[in-house]
This record gives structure tokens, C-alpha cells and sequence, in this order.
């Protein structure tokens, strides 16, 4: 059996996002900058495209900015935020993706900010309370908290967040790269100034992604070039891309209720099969409290075993099971999980995500529960 | 009939480039940073890539990083390098396309380098001399100068600069995103620091690129995230765009006598043709001049017509044709090209670039030409 449970680092793509995107390859070829019928096409394609993000997120077209991905995205709402805002200090947490963490350091290594980085306890929660003491004591600076974490599922509160920030005149951007097509959001009513997305999450393809600006907190552009994106971001436009990001995001809007059921029951499902069958089994982070976490994350602590210590991820996938150590952008398991360090995981025991699609079955995770008690009975 | 001369804008897709990505976007769908089956057989597939791309180019796997096109490429080898070896001057022309103008125009702007910018002669010529007066007054420059113009075809001479470069010990980057696929590179001998590649430019997909740059300059992320492309580029690959581009590129050398046999006729057709057709006709820069110019490029200056008067593009339009006023990038013919202007191209005249691919006919150069005639002949 083959069983793919690491839909948090790619999904794969849905075939009404493939059929979308042939036209495009195989005949509207056109530039969408040429002013010519078949540059034209193109550009009214990619127009529809953000009208039709814009609609889903319940925001204007103007404030939505296609990019090559989730990465891209973060980079363009840190620096270009700090830049254009003159802003010298910014806030994070040390769960953060890399693509925001790495990004808030060099801009501090550079001297253009100085970097506070809020402390979290074992379950991964920030303190609200030490959130507003540094937004009081910094005024304009700039705050990146993502909606889910990618490694342990925790949810932010995202309107607490952003009504701090806007109380101390923050700039808040929030990476919300885990929960676009995962969960609705609406923009008219979200107090955030920037957000982003990667198509390939929610079953679009890789390379695509797109960033959101509010109009009041307008940033120059990270990438200079042609007059693309309304003169925001230089370069041809990946018009695949985009007529997949934006097809992917409609099919998860449209079917978003009775797949989020699915995804919740399997993962009901795991929590209760994987309690039962191997004992003294833990969940890092919130994501064993369904309420608290993205639904698609179940990040597993298991006991201290000689026979898989090191061994787990790839025991797992002589058995056709495929989960991750971690972020896939750190390159699994080999490098550690700087999100389970800031924990204080115990090194003794091992920890996979299992992460969770509209793709997979019952059938599946009692497989996956099944394969992992053999694995740990050996040695019961 | 239906008449596709904007191949310096972009160009359609060779179907075995599309067959070579299907089953990328079918079944292939793993993160490539992934340790499982699905991670490792992507990750295979794009190491596979960027062995392919390095020999093609005679140079190291190592010194080939994938990006989502020429714009972000270009970026990264500007900003990067002056940030990376602590360079405070820049020399470029003003014919460069936008991605490097603008690039480094923000630098400038931003305190970081002072900018110079040569002079070019009515034919777009720069003058070698006056490059190696500034380098001898600014060691320790950044030179970005192009290989092909865009607009009028000029070819520069990558070694002659390149040496020069060498001697005061300045850094070169060579925006050859019009030449990619349609010349050789033998990085072995070329002497570049950096150059770049748009997929779209020969028959690849739009939103793939690849920046190369030389072991012994090395350079800084543009983009921050996971340690992806070797720690150079955060951001899951856009697999696609990688399978692609090198699919591209592969066919491209594996064809290129015959193409650019093929083109080279297409464009002494239309030389020949349109003088015949149109007297008083001109070519832009040195396009007309086959040895010395872009052989995919011929930018047309028509004699002043009252009936075509920015109207031309629109008119060839009409009748099927697809040109362009200048690069597709700042939207064709409304902006003005600040290229011509800078060649101080008569405004009375129309210019129309005609750009050719291998696909073109000589039938498609013959109606082109009677058009023309047609149009223009309607005040003679
Ligand atoms: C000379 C040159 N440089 C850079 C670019 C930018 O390439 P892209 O728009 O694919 O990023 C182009 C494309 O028009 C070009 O012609
Ligand atoms: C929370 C989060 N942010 C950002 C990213 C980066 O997205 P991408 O690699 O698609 O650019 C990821 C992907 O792993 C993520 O999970």
C-alpha cells in the first residue's frame, strides 16, 4: 500500500487544476505585456484570475499580487514592508516558517531592524501579553506570526493579533501559507496587512503563490523588472501558475466544508487508532486538540525506541508510508526541527508529522497505524 | 492567416517540452526537500536538471541555480553581487532591459552603488574605450551589460568586456536572456561571472529561469527560506518550470544548426523583402545587419505615414499579424521604447519589431511583407 501523509510540505495536484492549465501550455501561448490578440488572451486570463482571488478572499484585485510561491510571498511582505514603512524593529516567533525567520535575520543582520523574538512554551503558544509589551515599547514596528504552523498545526488568532498591531500602528503580516484553501479567509473583516499563499498546498502547482497588500499599507516592489503585476513585480508572469494557484483555490473554496469533514474525521481517526495501539504516545504542539490546530497536522511523539530512534522516517517508508520529520523545506528529518528545539522536544523520542489530504482513506490510516505498531511492538 | 512574430516576447511551447512535464504535474508530485519515495524521486529528477543545464553550458552543476525567470535571475545576480563583494559602483547602458535598469537604478537610488551608465552611439553601439576608462577610475565595479538587445538585436562582445572586467578586477553579469537557447555558451571560456536564462525565451514554460554564477564570485540568496538550490533560493522548486526549461534547452542545442539556419533565411527573406516593398524603409540598431545582430530580431523603421501613425501594431493586428512596438515588458507600443529613444529614433517613423522562431515560414514573411505593403501603400 502506498500511502502519502505529508500533504503539509506538497499536495498533488488536483486534475481539474491540470486541465485548467493545458490551454495554456499547449495554445494561449502569448505574452499577457503584448499588446497584440494572443498577448491579449493571456491577459485577460490572468485579470479573471485575480478578480477571482480577490472575490474568494473577499478583497480587491488590486491588493492581490501573483509570485513563484509561498517563499517569494513572505520575503516581498518582510523586506519590502520594512522598507517602504520605515520601520525598525520587527516582532516574530521562533516557530516561524524559514522563509519568514531567515528573511526578519538577515534584515537584522543587515542593521535595518532589530529582531524580538517572543518566547513560546512547550505547546508552542506565544503570550499575547509580551506581544503588546514590545508593540507598546516599539512603535511602527513590523509583526510576522503565521496562521498554522507547518511542523505542530497551532493555530494564531489572527484577529487578536492584528487588533494589537493596529492599536500600536504594527504593520502585520501573517504567513498563512498552511491555511489558503484550508480554511476561509475573508478579508473585509481580517485585521492583517499582508498574507500569503502557495498554490502546490492546496493541490496547485509548485512555483505559483500570490501576496496580499492592503491598499493602506502599499510596499514598493522586491523584484524590479517590466511593468508586471500593476508595476509590483517584474518578470513575465507564470501564467500556468496562476491559472492554477487560482483554479485550485476555487475548487477548495467551492468544496472546502465537505473536505475539511473528511480530513477532520481521518484525523480524529489517527488520534484515537494511535493512542490505542502504542502506549505513551504524545502530540507536539496543540495538534492533537482538533480545536486548536489545522485539522491537516498531526504531529506525533512517539516512545524512546532503540529499533527506529533515527530509523522512524525511513522504516515508515520501506513501508510505502511517506510522513515527514518536520518542515520539508529543512530537508526532512536529517537536519532537526528548529520548531520541536524551540519546544524542547525530547531527543529521545521520535516525532513525525503526519499531514493530511481530500486524497486519502480510512483504509490508509489504519494501515499507518497499523505499520507503526508493528515497528514499536517489536521491542514491547 | 495567423502570423506569430513575437518570439523575442515569448514563444509557444515545443510539445515535447509540455509531454516532458505532464508526468510532473500527474504523478510526480512530491516536495523535492522530502525524504520519502515521492521526495526523493523528484529531487532526483531536478539534480538531473541542473547536471543536464551545466553540461550544455560546459560549466558545474554547482554553479547553476533555478529561479522562477530572467527577471528574478537578473535581480539576484545585480543585487546579490554588489551586496555580496562590497561593490559601490556600477557600470550598465542604457539599452539594458528593465529588469537590470531599474535593478540597478533602486541600488542607486538606495545609496548603495553610484551609478554609470555608457553612452551608445544612433546604432546602439557602446564604445569599449569609454568602459574601460570607468573601470580603470572604479575598481571593483559591477558591469551589467546584455548579450542580445531585446528590442534592436545588438550583439555585444561578452569576451572583449569580460576581459576587460578581468583586468580591473570588476564583476560581470550578462543579461543573456535573449540569447539563451539560441546561441552557444561554453562557460569554460566565456568570461561572465553571471549570466541568466528565461525558459519562455526558447520554447520552455513561462516562470522558469536559471541564473548561473561562477565559483569564484559567489554570491548571497535573493530569496530567503529553506535551503533549497543549495542553500541558494528558499522556496519549494516549481518542478515543472525546471523539467521544462532544461527540456527547452536540451532541444534547443541539440537543433540549434538547423534552427538557426532556418531563422537566419527567415530574416534575409524579410531584409530583402521589405526593401523591395517599402521604400525608405530602415532597421533599428544593427538588426539589419545579419552578422552583427540577434539573428531572431529585425526592428522595422517605417517612413512616416499619416494612416499607420501609432496605429501600425494595431493595424498588423488586424490583418493577423503579432509584432511588437519594443519589449513586450513595458507593455508594447503605448509606453514608448526607451531603447529607441535613447537610439533617438525619429518619432515621425513607426518601429515594429518582428521577431522569429523556428516555427515561422517564409509563406508567414511573404504575407507579413504584402500587409505592409498594403498599408503602406495606401498613400503612395
Ligand atoms: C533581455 C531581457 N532581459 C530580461 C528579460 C526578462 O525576462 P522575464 O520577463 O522572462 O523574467 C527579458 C524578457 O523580455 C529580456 O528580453
Ligand atoms: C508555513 C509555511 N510558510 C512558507 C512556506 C514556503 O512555501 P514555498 O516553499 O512553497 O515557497 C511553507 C512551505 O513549506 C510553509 O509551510
Amino acid at each position: 500500500m502506498n500511502v502519502y501523509l505529508d500533504n503539509a510540505a506538497t499536495t498533488a495536484m488536483d486534475e481539474r487544476v491540470i486541465e485548467a492549465m493545458l490551454p495554456f501550455m499547449k495554445s494561449h501561448y502569448g505574452n499577457p505585456s503584448s499588446v497584440h490578440r494572443q498577448g491579449r488572451e493571456v491577459r485577460t486570463a490572468i485579470e479573471k484570475s485575480r478578480k477571482k482571488v480577490a472575490e474568494l478572499l473577499n478583497t480587491s484585485p488590486s491588493e492581490i499580487f501573483f509570485t513563484s510561491g509561498g517563499t517569494e510571498a513572505d520575503n516581498t511582505a518582510i523586506v519590502c514592508g520594512i522598507e517602504s514603512h520605515g520601520i525598525t524593529h520587527a516582532i516574530t516567533s521562533p516557530l516561524e516558517h524559514h522563509a519568514v525567520l531567515h528573511t526578519l535575520e538577515v534584515c537584522a543582520k543587515k542593521g535595518l531592524i532589530k529582531l524580538s523574538i517572543l518566547d513560546v512554551n512547550e505547546k508552542g503558544e506565544i503570550d499575547l501579553n509580551q506581544l503588546e509589551e514590545l508593540l507598546r515599547s516599539n512603535l511602527n514596528s513590523l509583526v510576522s506570526l503565521m496562521h498554522a504552523n507547518n511542523e505542530i498545526g497551532n493555530l494564531n488568532d489572527l484577529n487578536k493579533i492584528g487588533n494589537l498591531c493596529k492599536e500600536y500602528g504594527a504593520f502585520f503580516h501573517s504567513d498563512t501559507v498552511q491555511t489558503m484553501g484550508h480554511y476561509v479567509h475573508n478579508l473585509k473583516e481580517l485585521p492583517v496587512n499582508s498574507l500569503v499563499a502557495g498554490g502546490h498546498k492546496f493541490h496547485g502547482p509548485k512555483g505559483s503563490g500570490f501576496l496580499y497588500v492592503n491598499k493602506d499599507k502599499k510596499i514598493h516592489p522586491f523584484i524590479y523588472g517590466g511593468a508586471q503585476e500593476r508595476n509590483m513585480r517584474g518578470g513575465t508572469e507564470n501564467v500556468i501558475g496562476i491559472i492554477g494557484i487560482t483554479k485550485a483555490l476555487e475548487l477548495a473554496y467551492s468544496e472546502m466544508e465537505s473536505h475539511q469533514a473528511h480530513v477532520i474525521s481521518l484525523k480524529n481517526h489517527f488520534i484515537k487508532g494511535i493512542q490505542e495501539a502504542i502506549p505513551g504516545v504524545t502530540f507536539n504542539g496543540l495538534s492533537g486538540d482538533i480545536e486548536k490546530s489545522l485539522y491537516t497536522v498531526l504531529n506525533v511523539s512517539l516512545p524512546p525506541s532503540e529499533a527506529n530512534r533515527g530509523m522512524l522516517l525511513f522504516n515508515l517508508d520501506l513501508e510505502g508510508i511517506s510522513a515527514s520529520g518536520g518542515s520539508a523545506c529543512s530537508s526532512g528529518a536529517t537536519v532537526g526541527s528548529h520548531v520541536l528545539r524551540a519546544l524542547n522536544h525530547n531527543p529521545e523520542r521520535d516525532a513525525v508529522r503526519f499531514s493530511f489530504s481530500r486524497y486519502n482513506t480510512i483504509e490508509e490510516i489504519d494501515y499507518t497505524i497499523s505499520k507503526l505498531k508493528d515497528l514499536y511492538l517489536v521491542e514491547a
